[in-house]
């Protein structure tokens, strides 16, 4: 099995979204205004969702597709090399971005996680500390 | 970018991984009990987490995870072929799991969509359908 759609939910949509294509770099590809932004990544997509929004079940005549969102933080986690992290740690910190912790896994592999705008956990991590 | 951890949560987190393993068939490779479960996909990880402990920041001398966990029904995804959604259709239906949507989208590519025991919108779709 295979992951197509990772999905974040942001009660500030848009300036979430901003965050993850100005500082992350992002493709933003598709967006509904109040809704959703959607973003390429390899082989999948990162959807991010204004959960008030995602919650109201789909309107008469549109795509039943099936409502969700919660509330609070959330996590997701990106693939990076060990020298990647340590220039994404610099291109944060020069955005004005804390990094809320650092550290080596005792498998081997380093992690840093920082804050989204909307308060979600985001991790930039060597595919190595899951054996990848 | 890559994405290299999906994560949703469940508050009964025991019966939602055994869903996961059971069902679709992931392999769990991870668990802390009463706090996460993790399974292997393609080139990446699953993380289920139960929100009421990942809220709790790290113990003295635990490693600096920062807490996340929100509340209520998350989405993801999995890609599959068409073929592989008819037959997933099938075997959810044996297994006495509720098709809650199925239709194609405008743009070409069909998705299901079911609901996990902790009632995370759970879809299998073309990656087409985002031009993949």
């Amino acid at each position: 099995m295979r992951i197509l759609e990772t999905a974040i939910y942001a009660a500030n949509l848009a300036e979430t979204a901003a965050f993850y294509e100005t500082v992350l770099g992002l493709e933003r590809f598709s967006e509904v205004p109040g809704r959703h932004v959607f973003f390429r990544v390899e082989g999948a997509v990162l959807l991010i969702f204004r959960p008030e929004a995602t919650r109201q079940p789909p309107a008469p005549g549109a795509l039943p597709v099936p409502p969700h969102g919660p509330e609070g933080p959330g996590h997701v986690c990106f693939a990076a090399s060990l020298a990647e992290i340590g220039r994404w740690r610099d291109r944060l910190e020069a955005a004005g971005v804390g990094i809320e912790s650092d550290f080596q896994w005792p498998q081997g592999g380093r992690s840093i996680y920082f804050r989204d705008p909307a308060g979600n956990s985001v991790e930039l991590a060597e595919p190595r500390i899951w054996g990848l």
